[in-house]
């Protein structure tokens, strides 16, 4: 009997091999937002806790979860959508007008962890090119983190957060330019006119969608809710997120990058349009916890097996943590010390963006296993050192923030 | 030059393998929206338009797209949420209602085109197994389809809507157990108290969700609100609908009868917030049209080289709309005329749940390759034949809806 029932549950299982899918995104899901809520009660951020829940359940602890082409997607998409949310609250006049400011912050905060992490590597005994890769990955910052905390903390609008955010993408192009730069060297030629290229056309991409696109979509905006499918504007909103992060990626430049301006470019024809808002929310909401989890499952732990790894490990972390912290903070210290902390400390996660340029390392194979697992650990750790102390940097703006929405 | 740019393009392509899905969806998702804006015109229900969106981009014709586990797996979780979403406009005791009823309804539509499939390949000189196996694929019904049609219109709480609703989930578990007898009967011995236990742990879930969870969740619902997380009350609802997708389909009725019972039990919890409404609308919106175009993918038109099987394929996609029709219709004639057709035509659609039946046909060796083909095309065209007919017999209803909300 019982053998039965095993075979029509395996052949039930095997020809729909999606219930191992809904399974697994309900464990995510679950993880995600148990951990969040404990960590909510412990008055610490909540992404840290969901970020933790795929540590928890994946490969580095019970082995619940392992990382799929499906987790993947999925956590790729939710980044995507996390930025595209991010934008729609992101004029474009307001990066603009802290333009300047935010170019220095992404130049000494791509200089200092790149020169710390060579001469790190150089002097622990890597390679020439190892070390160049090492450097190359300590650049990479990973938006979606800080951005979601000060979405969360309703401080987007700030300062800081404006400067963070137009650092960012200047940071992902800069990013960009030293990985082919590092990728061609290791390949033995480097073709100044191709990468020089490769820069003009990311910059004139995003000055494009900003300057030409956002205020096209505005006045086109009335024309696209006329049309006859329900919802347009909310299935234009999705399919400018999905295209722009394609080109942005054609072109060169990563596809949350492509997004958020996806998202800007929408900010002022979706300006109190709260349905779809909400819409979109919902999307994110539901897509983000894949992102949080997967990275955390990212982690291996297996780097702490090798003792002469262990230095290495916590010293790379180290100097990628407060190689942004000054060298942001340097950027931004004309604002005064409180708000250099808080661009500082928002630019410090890598996230996603380093755990893509050490797969790319792997792939190239110029840096060994140990190396990729020691920048997929500064990778995850930099990303849950960062909230705690974002909450404490933007506690004011937050007071002040609720003040104002509730003035009584 | 070139040769360097396309290595570093390969490169970063390479290690970055979703930017390929994010192409993918983008594809899927444009595609769906343009059939369906052209549809909109010819005043033809917009849902015919996205799944042949499907088989335009899908392997029949361009072949730009290709149905992957990445398709399939965002495919299941759209048509999760598309019946999570029905379900949250629907209360158990409306379906109560009309139990009786959709019971003969469902009885009738499964024995009429089981027999008459059964016979139709007899006749057209099938083996018993292959014979059964055909009756077996034509009793699906896939009630996503119609929902989706029906909550388009306004119409989902309309007499014959609920009767459908409330038909497709005893079809479902009557399809389930005749998947089970007649696979098991293929393998050579029908273990009966099996699959009476089976029968029964699948009614009781059914049940139990509707008498027990749904009140028990209503009294729920103010505790999870008090959760310190954000948005707690959408989590629980994202949570409930996967939960009880994946506890579905391990008691062996389809994840998407699990969706729907999960709506149903957070309905009269979660009435008149139209926030999280709104939110779960972004997120069944957003994933739609990769289930309905997922769908048009799988249509496979080399049936139509074999001259032999057109005259089969043509004669079973008639037999299997016209049995569920006319059974169906026959099951709900005490409701006059026009409401018989409306619930005959209502249950046409077999869409991916005749997809999955022919798939395990296929993996069991049961059926042959040109059966499969047969089976593909006859899932895909009953969907395609229902929408148009559900429109027009549904016009009045939706006439009466529109006058009742825009009263002048």
């Amino acid at each position: 009997m019982c053998d039965t029932a095993g075979r029509l549950v395996n052949m039930l299982l095997s020809a729909a091999p999606n219930v191992d899918i809904l399974l697994t995104l309900f464990v995510m899901m679950a993880a995600a937002k148990v951990l969040a809520e404990i960590f909510e009660r412990l008055r610490q951020p909540a992404i840290v806790g969901e970020i933790l829940a795929g540590v928890l359940i994946g490969p580095s602890v019970l082995n619940w979860v392992t990382p799929s082409e499906i987790t993947n997607a999925l956590a790729e998409v939710g980044v995507i959508f996390l930025l595209f949310t991010v934008g729609l609250e992101t004029k474009p006049v307001n990066i603009f007008r802290v333009g300047k400011l935010a170019i220095i912050v992404a130049i000494l905060g791509v200089a200092a962890p790149f020169v710390a992490g060579y001469f790190l590597l150089l002097a622990w005994g890597g390679t020439v090119v190892e070390s160049l890769f090492i450097g190359t990955a300590l650049v990479a910052t990973s938006v979606g983190i800080t951005a979601r905390v000060l979405a969360g903390m309703g401080v987007l609008d700030a300062r800081a957060s404006r400067i963070i955010l137009g650092a960012a993408v200047i940071d992902d192009i800069l990013g960009l330019l030293i990985l082919a730069l590092v990728a061609s060297a290791a390949a033995g030629r480097i073709d100044y006119l191709e990468i020089g290229l490769t820069a003009s056309l990311a910059i004139a991409f995003t000055i494009l969608v900003m300057l030409v696109g956002a205020p096209a979509i505005t006045r086109l905006a009335p024309r696209i809710e006329a049309l006859r499918i329900s919802q347009s504007l909310f299935v234009f909103g999705l399919l400018l997120c999905l295209g722009l992060s394609v080109a942005a990626t054609y072109i060169g430049v990563a596809a949350i990058i492509g997004a958020f301006l996806a998202g800007m470019a929408l900010a002022d024809a979706t300006e109190g349009n709260e349905t779809l808002r909400k819409q979109m929310n919902g999307v994110t909401e539901f897509l983000v916890p894949f992102f949080l989890v997967n990275i955390g499952m990212q982690l291996r732990l297996d780097v702490f097996r090798e003792p002469a790894v262990i230095a290495l490990v916590l010293m790379i972390t180290l100097v990628a943590a407060l190689t942004k912290l000054l060298g942001c903070g340097l950027g931004a210290i004309s604002l005064g010390w409180r708000r250099a902390a808080q661009v500082g400390v928002g630019m410090i996660p890598r996230g996603e963006v380093g755990i893509v340029v050490a797969q790319i390392g792997l792939s190239l194979a110029v840096i060994t296993d140990a190396l990729f697992g020691v920048v997929l650990f500064m990778s995850v750790a930099t990303t849950l050192i960062a909230p705690p102390f974002l909450k404490l940097l933007f506690a004011s703006e937050t007071a002040a923030q609720e003040r104002g929405a509730a003035p009584h």
